[in-house]
């Protein structure tokens, strides 16, 4: 199944990234340089490889200048890309397609970059039956969009904020007094439709934890061969989650191990942009 | 004189950035875990080395939930950061400390992320009299704070968007039929306090471009020998911004050539998010 | 654990609120007959016996117009009151009082309405083990705070919306081909963190899926005797949640069938507001 | 005349509402289960007999995430439907309709199920010449909205805020110093477009208000009889509208006493929703 | 009575007017040139005579960006003042004050000119009881604003919009077949809290129009003895309002005709801004 | 090259307006008086001659309100229009037409005013050489607008808020210790797209500046013969503004002294509206 995001979360975005570009006055350049009557065929390219995340992001932005423009999309969200291939193709007034040029570009090359990660961790784990997954260390005000970009990438989502699933870390199992209090309460405010978490730090704190019956358990920083154990004690029962340590060199191994899921901060937080470029027909 | 940027900016952001962390139900797990009593002491700390920006939006975003907490910064935006090094702490209602902890870190490790990457470019070329900028490409929505990080780290800012500065690419000059018609319409539409540049592709349009007096000739792309040969054809009557190509490994070379101002698009983005961690005292 | 909700995310439907009263003139009557200077001692009572729920507008909407105000809580959200009982006394500039009264009592009436009817399905099914759950037909803007009130009243809560959990209905089923592929699609959406629920219409619905193992099976609008036959065939191997034909006079023969969960699309979307009165002292 | 209220005001309601239905993620359930291209066609049955309005809110909803969507309006607003009549229709991609299916109908059910109990109050005084009007009791928010829908109930609409008309009551009254200063008072900030109402408790004070001629006196919580009597002393020089313990067994009774206006504040603060389904064609 | 504004109507504006001025640096002047700990005591200064209106825009502005600065309010808004009056002081960071100076400047001197020059018209009447009222010609964003002003020079508003007052102007007259049918549909949507007023061209329409007693009559356009033989034709039964070429050469005049309102467009359309400067002590 | 401002920029602002202008019940007396079926043909006249600026903004309010209106541009912003001629066509719904009518008109007349007035400076000063050039002592929420208008009537546009140009006065001088080091700093924040301005006040102080080549300097209030004096002085090398006692009859005069460009605060803070008209064809 194609991942999706809606228009309607998208384009408050790419309207209040334009607004922030546009300024106070505009364009100045296309008004001085451009007439008015000028048009501009042109082509959105990869000039890397990588995987395709919003270009939707391109459309809206050219769609919100230049209503009336003509925007064809070649490649879908989640394609594998290769230098030089089109992605997309446009014919519009010219102020129109310049001004929107960076706007359309920042976005769709950003969640084009986490795809790519994504899909760069989802292939090292190939095999496995592990899963990749992100976190909340997203950048403010687009955390749909770089999820969604996990999605494009292979990847699978982890909690969207601090009120969809309950994730007891070593300060709320401090401040409850124990492991067993903090799920016990845990299951009270979740409801039968939020998942609870707990993560652990320890083989005897996923001991402790274990006949207590969380949905998930979080390995924070485990060794590999601890991960081992941890797996070989869970048996099935519970779904496991390694996080902490994880990059391209380590992922596999990891994986290898038998957790479920492995959680990967970077994805969203640095990972560098895939450079696309627009050009002129 | 040490960069700025007044809460008035940040704390919209950082109110967004909270509200959508929080979604619709609030920190679950602290409503489950945490007694609305229970008040904890932190402090930040730097995990990685580097230099510092954004540490405000961690006082922000504390106090948007707890205004009677107490803040105290130890290290200031543009100091360098050592691993361990604390930053700042906090005596706040428990809550919301862990409520509010993901929101300031993801936002002050980005912009530290960005600050410590120009800082690195910036002490590459130190001694040439080069300076380090930025550009367009940055995340929608952040610009002002991530050129505040690109200050923070010693570099200076390129417009800040499409209506502070005219700069006259290739799709423009060809849409107005030359350089000179080009120059020419920038001259009128720009007015006494915006300023003109000028991109050029090679040192025949430099050629060309150097009696019309952009203030700012920009540079794309250019070989080693070619910026050299710019240099001394412009004799410092332009100022020279060299574009394209620049990373860590090249952009010293750059500098030796006698440019004055080397602009890096890598700087928003794809810089790593610094390491910034909240540890309970 | 008391319910919990943070004022970020009352205070912005707060002030919305008082914008929308306040119009564009202001309130013409405290304007006209009550002067700048005088002061007003007031008291927030029940006027009918009912579960408290949202107090914080009240105190929320008289700090944004008086920040100087004096609130004092004497009843906290959840709490049973009775009529003639006093819920919160303030003493504020009386123009401050009487323009914020509306708008902190059409807040509080409504919530307090919602937690009042809640508790009385609480309470009808008390021993029994069900849990009363709410639904999406909640009040455009105000899910968080109604969901909220829900909660004071002693239910748990269902989704938040379409995002944070996986609700598969008839027409998906046929969009899908049936239920074992829609609910294998599910899965891969889904990821570790989020729960997948399935209506069924009939118990031979469910026989097909229970083999399918979803989270959440929720029975649709069954007689009192299906319900008690899927009871019995699920055999606790998946939550059961009742829905559709639920009143106060059905709720305690439909929970005493044994099923988990019994949703009640009225709580948020047919309760009365609870009379709530502002009494000068 | 039809009532009528502009998109322009119902719109950014609409999209609100569906922005937070769809949370960070979107419809995780249309993602999963309903493939892109799949289309549908359904129609909004009622499924018990009311007054319809807000059906634009089903439009505005369907049409913010599917602009092409085809939609029918059957019915208009203000018309009395029956349980099983077909309200709208449309054709449109699948999961455009399943997501915006629940934003509609939850802004259609109020506004309906306001119209639905402002057309009893108003059936039960036809022929006395009474008009049935709201209270600012409206739900934050939602006050343009929720007093259209009385209007398509056949009531009028009492003052929109506190800005449009003045009103004075007991506390500013006593503020004043009395009745005579609040209302020489009232006339001053008034202007000549504002109407003035004053709320008397008791015929004395009705007594002492005729001289001073505001436009309208709300007589609070009058007994029959003092009702009779207040319009035998009023002899129809001001208009007189009865407010307090008005239901839909004493409305009639209250409406024969001869005053021109009575006000519900159940209209909008305790009216159940109306039944509307969506139904796959 | 004083006319008032809450704090509440006017920060969002004064927030947005900052946010405006500051863009996407901040005040980079002050950045660069004021060190961060300078403090700055200063004064508000009329440069001209006048009358105050939106003193406190200026307290909001500074405020927003340094909530610990001392602001203290010489003057109270609808007083006269004259050149050299000190109007406020304040002692604050100095980069606060000279970055929140024209923002508050700009919005005082504006609303302070219409106060003045409204006060001018109510003095060019005085002793005639005819009162001078505004228009909808506003500024956009500003309406609650300026109408405040007005009220600051002692002219009472008109209608705040299209929604709180009805005016049936020739066109309305022309597409609804009439005066009568258009007075009569207008009653019935006006509900009895709702002012009408009629717009009319001539004595004949005035003619017409009496009879129906609409509550305003505005005379567009008459001359001065047309606009005497109306209040003779009048005689009291209903408020006229002239409107029209009124300026300060001629509004005695029309006052002295016995009307009792006239309407100014310039008012709130072309008023000069009044010069208020700000000087460090 | 015509000025030109993206819809983009302007829509927000009309809507806006629009919503300020319908209120909570929308237009009352098109709802009354006008059926919803009826159509009209208007057109847009200027009753005074004037310069044409924002008559997008009738347009764009318009199609707010009947996104299918027809609308015909007759006249260009910028353009010169005399008494009775027609500037646009339109044909649409009545209702549409009628309450879009004032918000179009208030803001095309703002603009157009503004227009006109910088036309009449713009003519004074033909053949001089000299600029007209506006200030920051714009309508909060309008500078985008309103400099756009100065375009539109031949004026070159000053800066556009406190972040995009340097312009240091007396206040940053004396808290910077001199005007050496106050360019001194402002060279170091400025980089190398942002002018900087110095403001002076005498010719002593023109003296102290010209060897530190700020890039522009402002005459405050000086005389003609000393802004003769200084054009001599600076000989071409730093561009000079005029600033302070600039009206109609003053200016040419300013202007051949030879200063390059002439501020002028009444362009947007104290000009009137031009006068336009809707008629009905």
């Amino acid at each position: 199944m194609t991942p999706q995001i809606p228009d309607l979360l998208v384009e408050p975005i790419v309207r209040m990234a334009l607004a922030e570009d546009l300024g106070r006055a505009g364009d100045l350049t296309s008004q001085a340089c451009v007439p008015e009557a000028a048009r501009l065929s042109v082509s959105w390219t990869a000039r890397r490889p990588g995987v395709l995340s919003g270009l939707s992001c391109a459309r809206l932005a050219l769609h919100a200048l230049a209503p009336e423009a003509r925007f064809e999309t070649l490649v879908h969200d989640g394609d594998p890309v290769d230098p030089g291939q089109i992605l997309a193709r446009a014919e519009a007034p010219a102020r129109a397609v310049l001004s929107a040029e960076r706007t359309g570009l920042n976005l769709a090359g950003r969640l084009s970059g986490i795809a790519t990660l994504t899909r760069a961790y989802v292939e090292a784990v190939a095999g496995t039956g592990a899963q990749i997954t992100d976190t909340r260390k997203t950048t403010p005000g687009l955390r749909s969009l770089e999820k969604y970009a996990v999605r494009c990438g292979g990847g699978v989502n982890h909690r969207f904020g601090l009120d969809d699933a309950i994730l007891i870390k070593d300060n709320h199992v401090a401040a409850c007094g124990g492991v067993r209090p903090a799920l016990e309460r845990a299951r009270v405010v979740a409801g039968h439709l939020v998942k609870v978490e707990l993560e652990v730090d320890s083989l005897s704190q996923l001991a402790e934890a274990l006949p207590l019956s969380p949905d998930v358990i979080m390995l924070d920083n485990f060794s590999l061969s601890d991960l081992r154990e941890a797996v070989a004690m869970t048996a099935g029962r519970v779904t496991l989650e390694a996080s902490g340590g994880v990059d391209l060199t380590t992922v596999r191994a990891i994986a290898e191990t038998g957790v479920q899921v492995i959680s990967v901060g970077a994805l969203t937080h640095s990972s560098p942009s895939l450079d696309i470029g627009l050009d002129a027909v």
